[in-house]
């Protein structure tokens, strides 16, 4: 039986193995913490490489993704379905092995990491859902839900502001299931971090009510034993282990500095490496007990099969539950779901309220609350500003977390990423809000759950000059735009109830990506449609009013600015203009429809285009080409109540119909 | 003489009848810092109201920046030129008033808050210039550069992931004379924050090397007293000050409560409100000895004119220094400075290098770099893939502030508001590096330092999948456009050594709004230019290959694309096609040229357009329009070496040719 050093040592020679054969990478990470990985994964981290999806696996977070090899080298090596010809083709263009760790290539990775600070975040989020959906489903004896998350992380993870937002947040809620490793190894990018981080990381994390185990030796594979026993014991604190580790451990040239971190080894390094562990095989070749020591599949199977025997049991005492339990898990909507929103979305087409789309979404909410108890909701300290609270909410608390909405205080970007990590676990459907602006806080989050594919639903009220007197700073203008050009997001903004409630079922449907829901602050009118129009709001852009004569001019306007283009289209229309409004609250679906469709909204020989909307001009030109006009907005906003600003950046009726007459005469 | 608390009562009646007036606003905040506000601006801030530019004032931030009727209160009551109908005209079109405090509107407000944490941020970055300018400039008994930087910051600011990059990195740095107010109200948006932010934050700020002073009695003018007094004493650490305050105090009924932080009293409120504080005069109304009590114009004239006394003390000694600081104040530039850049260019072109354009940026600062002792440099732990350091680079620590360098460490968004904090002290032209996907981590700050007209050079390499195997979190694909549709931003793809060089320029040169420089992570050929071609490149776009027969079609590239938009053209031209190249480095530049200049480049009736550039396609339909083509991306990226990824999302040279044939077809 190879010991504990010897197992660790798999991991060092197949992460310096693997960044010399792509010519680059990082093994300074996998070679430091292989020590506590191989701990953690043979004697405590419950999972079965069989089955990487099982529901009440604990979840592993490697928020240092760049040490990516660390983690392909355990999955390997434990038994995951993750070859060793995948491990050779480290950082290769389809390969299951990408630089960093991304979700849905190797079975295994629970989330992409990389960006850093944000896989803590993710963790934090999913040590969320395992409390939340224990306090929702689990009965007395019956525990079906009773894993924890993992979480490894390094300098860089701890200097990211977003570390500050999610460790606070899980000290509060007393997350007591997460448990944190610190690779502290003193070196980062630049060097030795003595120069540019110098925290007390202990006194922080106490500072958050977190457990904290400061001074472990990350090489020693009894006091790891030792510290992760005690991070288990306590279930009321997040724990933080605190490792002293030596970056590129093994290495006897380059341990210890910045040199190993993010580059390969060398031929000859690596050479000496190898001798200097005592590993005498060559590359990518692992001895069949160096394998066996590693290999979790009868643990995990057994494991697995105890929880299923539990499952079983609870199935029977609590059917509904547990069948509930199973859809959410899955992914799955009610079977009623698309019967329920599609009424109330006719209901809204047959009240025809004139309300701001804001609180348009909260009554939207408040039909699909009751259908879907997997929303997990929740605000970053702005739930009576975005309207994110609906009749059925119910704050989480650190005592009780039977709940399904979050106050996440003044804190957008950990929201956001948490918000992926609780998509990523299973078992909710995120939603989270703040204004439009601070998208820009949590930027990078929402990117990445469009890497990722996850069902998250971003709400983002004030979305325009709209929202008055707070002035420019709080006054979205490029944001849409972004959004929009971000791959895989679908970005709605709706202009009425009918279109916010469209857009909402749009959101819970998508299972394939983030959908961003953006609001007005202010009241909006409700446009009439016939069913076959209402039908056509999903495709993100239909005609809304038809040109009464022949086609002159069409206008394409979104949210707040639909109402802009109707008045301008009646006025135009009296004149005896032909034009015809497309109402577009998501380019990206419109974009998505076939030719034949797209065709039909907007004829290729109809270049007498304006396009309006509150926001900056630039993406517009993509619909209207170099013969049409946008208005909108090129400058920063204004503090100012909405009327005078609408009417100082001459975004009004009045500016439409004049584009339109410019680009019918031109 | 009025007391302490009638001084403070009117900064509480200004609030609140402001915010009344406007029908909406802050009134919380002010009314409960009224009592800080006071002692600090009475008896310590070093400011003169008569010269809100004196280069050695105090700087005050108001961090929580919804809070702006502090500060509009403040200034007008010691004496600014901020008169009494501005307060009146507060949050309305046109006033020095806007809902929040915005850099350039009032005299005095030292920078745009707002958006929660930033302004705590701006404020290390001042503190740092101090810092700094004073171990450039001082010498011996000659302190020119002594003043203190104070900070306002609420719950919000502290909950905010950016309070713990910066106040750490301010730990780190000893940055001694910065001292920061907490306004401890309990209170947050959703209520009492007790849910959502636990915290210990004494301990967390000792964690970061602060001197803490804890549970100090906002409303007792004496323990303020002895707070900034002790505050004042510390010279090796900066100071958090923990003031526990009542939100809205003097209000009876609505003080402590959420209810007062964002919307005014109410009529009656505000009555009984004035009742409670004794407060007899009108809205607006302002007794002579309460304007006398507050009056700074003669301490502030008094304190100015012995700092001139001294400067005129130092000039006599180190002239070319004064000289040097006086010139760096006003943020001119040296006046060789146009001539030593053009020479480099010139140089640039005759070398006709093949290098990446990261190097070439690193070259460009080895050559402005003699000439500018004004600019700070620094990278957010990537110093050494950024290659911001150049052979003159010397960084700063707690113990020598005299360098040019700040090691960031990986805090983005820190580093960001840093920099604008530092534009804004003067004295420096501050530059600072990531990569260009981590842009994302510190978005709103650059829309902060657009927003404030701000010059600070954002430093972006690795920018697109060129940068290969790190993989889709690293690769940038939607940061181009995200940028480009930000007002008052310039940002520059540049193409190769010469256009790299002329980038840098226009960044230093441009002083009316920050400069984002994108560089790439591989080599970049050489292009060849006549000296027209090489004057054009400030325009943002130019013709940088002449079609060689009738014009069929024009291609559009910039950075690495730019390359492979050549050598498209060459093979089209040798087929006997009529191909223009129009390398566009900065597109918003560009746009700003002329008409003639721009129909020079870009004939409006050549519509057979190619955009050719790595990262998304959306942005150029405004210059391709409906009928061009774009080569680019739609989708993330992958991981796997460069030349693969290039092939693999087809932005090759054969894809350009078959994009040209197809619109010249059209």
């Amino acid at each position: 039986m190879p010991s504990r050093y010897e197992l660790a040592n798999a991991i060092r020679v197949l992460s310096m193995d693997a960044v010399q054969a792509a010519k680059s990478g990082h093994p300074g990470a996998p070679m430091g913490m292989a020590d506590i990985a191989e701990v953690l994964w043979n004697d405590h981290l419950k999972h079965n490489p069989a089955d990487p999806k099982w529901v009440d696996r604990d979840r592993f977070v490697l928020s240092n993704g760049h040490g990516s090899m660390l983690i392909y080298s355990l999955l390997h090596l434990s038994g995951y379905d993750l070859p060793l010809d995948e491990l050779k083709q480290f950082r290769q263009l389809h390969s299951k092995t990408p630089g960093h760790p991304e979700y849905g290539y190797a079975p295994g990775v629970e989330t992409t990491t990389g960006p850093l600070g944000q896989g803590l975040a993710n963790a934090v989020g999913m040590a969320l859902s395992e409390k939340v959906l224990a306090a929702q489903f689990n009965r007395g004896e019956h525990q079906i839900v009773d894993h924890h998350t993992w979480v490894f992380l390094g300098d860089g993870c701890l200097m990211e502001g977003i570390s500050h937002e999610v460790c606070s947040l899980a000290g509060t809620l007393g997350l007591g299931k997460l448990i944190a490793f610190y690779d502290d190894n003193g070196i980062s990018i630049d060097g030795e971090v003595e120069g540019w981080f110098t925290d007390d990381t202990p006194a922080r994390f106490n500072a958050y009510g977190w457990q904290v185990i400061a001074d472990v030796d990350g090489h020693d594979p009894a006091a790891i034993e030792s510290a992760i026993t005690t991070a288990k014991a306590e279930d009321g604190r997040p724990t933080l282990i605190c490792c002293k580790t030596v970056i590129g451990k093994g290495s006897p040239n380059k341990a210890g500095s910045e040199s190993c971190h993010g580059a390969p080894l060398g031929e000859d390094e690596v050479a000496a490496t190898r001798e200097a562990l005592g590993w005498a095989h060559p590359a990518f070749s692992i001895p069949d007990d160096i394998y066996a020591g590693w290999d979790a599949g009868n643990r995990g199977a057994a494991a697995q099969s105890e929880w299923q025997r539990r499952f079983a049991s609870y199935k029977g005492v609590h059917p509904d539950l547990a069948a509930s339990f199973e859809r959410r898990m899955c992914g799955d909507l009610p079977d009623d779901f698309d019967a329920g929103i599609d009424a109330y979305i006719r209901q809204c087409a047959e009240e025809g309220a004139d309300v701001a789309s804001r609180k348009a979404s909260q009554q939207a909410l408040n039909a699909l609350g009751p259908m879907l108890p997997e929303l997990l909701g929740g605000s970053a300290d702005l739930a009576g500003s975005n309207l994110t609270l609906w009749a059925g909410s119910a704050p989480l608390s650190r005592d009780d977390a039977s709940g399904n909405y979050v106050n996440y205080g003044v804190r957008e970007f950990g929201m956001s990423a948490m918000m992926n990590g609780i998509a990523l676990h299973g078992g909710f459907i995120p939603y989270g809000a703040t204004f439009l602006v601070f998208m820009e806080y949590a930027r990078n989050a929402l990117r990445m759950a469009a890497l990722m594919q996850q069902r998250a639903v971003f709400v983002y009220t004030h979305d325009s000059i709209g929202l008055g007197e707070d002035g420019p700073t709080h006054q979205p203008v490029e944001q849409l735009t972004a959004m929009r050009s971000t791959p895989n997001l679908c970005t709605w903004r709706p202009c009425d109830t009918v279109e916010s409630a469209v857009s909402w079922k749009m959101a819970v449907k998508r299972d394939t990506g983030p959908t961003a829901l953006v609001f007005s602050r202010q009241g909006l009118p409700h446009q009439i449609r016939s069913d076959d129009q209402i039908a056509n709001i999903e495709r993100g852009g239909y005609v809304l009013v038809d040109e009464a004569s022949e086609l002159d001019a069409i206008i394409i306007a979104t949210g707040s600015e639909v109402g802009l283009a109707v008045e301008a289209a009646q006025q135009l229309t009296a004149q005896g203009r032909g034009i015809r409004v497309v109402s577009m609250p998501c380019a990206e679906a419109f974009s998505g429809q076939d030719a034949m469709y797209r065709e039909s909204v907007l004829p290729s020989d109809a270049l007498a285009r304006v396009a309006v909307e509150a926001a900056h001009t630039d993406y517009w030109y993509k619909f209207v080409g170099l013969d049409g006009r946008v208005v909108g907005m090129t400058s920063f906003g204004e503090s100012a109540p909405a009327g005078a600003l609408f009417e100082h950046f001459d975004i009004t009726v009045e500016a439409v119909v004049s584009a339109v007459e410019d680009v019918i005469l031109d």
